[in-house]
């Protein structure tokens, strides 16, 4: 078999404010790949079949002088994220031709690896679609059931207010608090989000762009609970109305990634109402719940016990599109590139 | 006996930036009080001694439809704040005359109380004088020593900052670090305060207003707990060196009572770092330290074990005066008024 293309994202330049596709990102159809004559080392190609489109990428855009808990994303490289790939070719002992592979995959159509270090077998009794295991079944579901279980404390009939509640993290999130019988209060940016958010059984749902996030917390808080996704005013609303002993789950701030950080004015409640802020990345939290999760979750996925959204954007080429669509709020539900067919 | 005047000092207006003596408060020496011949209805006539001057009594002079953890300041009422005063009067079976009682108290020279609650009979076998139990061995002490062991997991080695070191709070956090073998760097305003943060033990030592905090910490840290009475900048520069896991003690934010909050930009660490930000109101741990407190610091105090900072104004009529200094940290140490002599 002759070389093939092996297309890539490159990441281009470090963006100031949101990314620009083409400029930050460069989609490049050049590379080719030569599955059957190249040297594995003893390790197997994987053919990319989804990459997930995150929040957090943005992070990663970032001058590598400056640390962070993931590395910078290095000028002329591919980018990576979260996929889900088919093994196409192996010499390892371990994995066979038509094994699915979750973990972290360059941005490119197939890749050699020669370890299996880092990655997750995808068994996938429930038969859930492949790109499941990079939202509900993945790494923000994940975020979603171990920083619940980790820092919640969440007691029947307690209030929790949840932002970016049609995201992957905040449906989650609103789904384990209602498992838990709580009061749910949670809003996303268009009708559509909010739609799917009151099928989940959230309480109170309103669309933050067209409705005061302040005054909807005025009539329906205390909260004993907030689930931050977005920081800036919507933290600062919920520390305004936060019940003593709230715990506040700081688990993204995207109002910030690409404008840089908004005042936040209402932090003395942090004192005044004896509030817990618990910031958390979920890699720290693996180890102590992947088996739980990944135990439960695409079981309850499987028997609809728990739902998800997902828009799937086709084509490798939209990589930059889609990260930017994702930063600005415009996808309407958790975002995954299909690279290929299997 | 002929009536005795029973100065005061007054509400009287709701200051917007600090507090302006005689005009925010006003002393007031009109009142006057019949000791003898009142009618206690089984209560005690309290004589005032001493009154604490604190940062937190800012708060409290604020429009009373603003909720907060204690009542607004009533206009046209007097002030109050801890104090230590002696009987001079019972009619109440369980004291007598010349018994030291520890509480709440109004800012008058004399007061006239139905009930022993909310009082601490002050046994004082450490012949401690009679102003510490409202520092080292009062309420700043003792939201130091509940704040440390409920939310500092502190271990030997790891570091610690703390900020307004030369404080009642302050400084008991810096020796109760010092005790369990921890690096504690410390800040204050003033070279006076900078000697004698350094006499408790604490290592990196400097003056907030003449070196830069964050050049400070970018040398001497991550910080695995920071000890914030102050907010804002150092707050800022805190998290900025915040070590993974580290945990954030929020006792305190001066620098936002009286020129309101300051812009925090760093709270996205509070994330990546897997923060834990406690915020606690002192009287929300005393039914869980109390005893331990009163058994063990006094005793330590007198021993000389734990040291203590304070400076004492002579006169009623001070306290306008006292509480402006205290809000710009004017003051060298602890500021208690001296109200009378027993």
């Amino acid at each position: 078999m002759a070389p093939i293309r092996n297309a890539r994202v490159v990441f281009n330049e470090i963006p100031r404010t949101y990314p620009e596709p083409g400029k930050t990102t460069v989609y490049d159809d050049k590379p080719t790949i030569d599955i059957e004559n190249l040297k594995t080392d003893g390790g197997f190609v994987l053919k990319t079949l989804f990459l997930s489109i995150d929040p957090y990428l943005r992070g990663r855009m970032r001058p590598p002088e400056i640390p962070s808990y993931v590395p910078a994303f290095k000028i002329g490289e591919p980018l990576e994220s979260h996929g889900v790939g088919v093994v196409v070719r192996s010499d390892n002992q371990g994995l066979k031709v038509g094994d699915h592979l979750y973990g972290m995959l360059t941005h490119e159509e197939y890749t050699i690896h020669r370890s299996f270090d880092g990655f997750r077998l995808l068994v996938n009794e429930e038969r859930l679609p492949w790109s499941v295991y990079l939202g509900a079944a993945g790494m923000p579901g994940k975020t979603a059931y171990a920083g619940w279980r980790e820092y919640s404390r969440c007691q029947r009939g307690q209030t929790v207010f949840v932002t970016a509640g049609a995201g992957p993290v905040g449906s989650m999130v609103i789904q384990l608090a209602r498992l838990s019988g709580l009061k749910i209060i949670a809003c996303a940016g268009s009708e559509e989000k909010v739609e799917f958010i009151r099928s989940l059984g959230a309480d109170v749902v309103f669309n933050y762009k067209t409705t005061s996030t302040q005054e909807v917390l005025n009539k329906e808080g205390p909260l004993d609970i907030y689930w931050d996704n977005v920081g800036g005013e919507a933290l600062d609303a919920a520390l305004s109305v936060s019940a003593v002993g709230a715990r506040f789950i700081e688990c993204g701030m995207i109002s910030t990634y690409n404008e840089g950080p908004k005042p936040v004015h209402n932090l003395m409640q942090v004192i005044s109402n004896n509030l817990c802020m618990h910031g958390f990345i979920v890699f720290r939290l693996e180890r102590q719940y992947d088996n739980d999760f990944y135990w439960n979750v695409p079981q309850m996925l499987g028997r609809g016990e728990l739902k998800y959204s997902e828009e799937v954007w086709r084509g490798l080429e939209k990589v930059g599109d889609a990260i930017l669509a994702n930063q600005k709020g415009m996808n309407r539900a958790k975002l995954v590139i299909k690279v290929a067919d299997e």
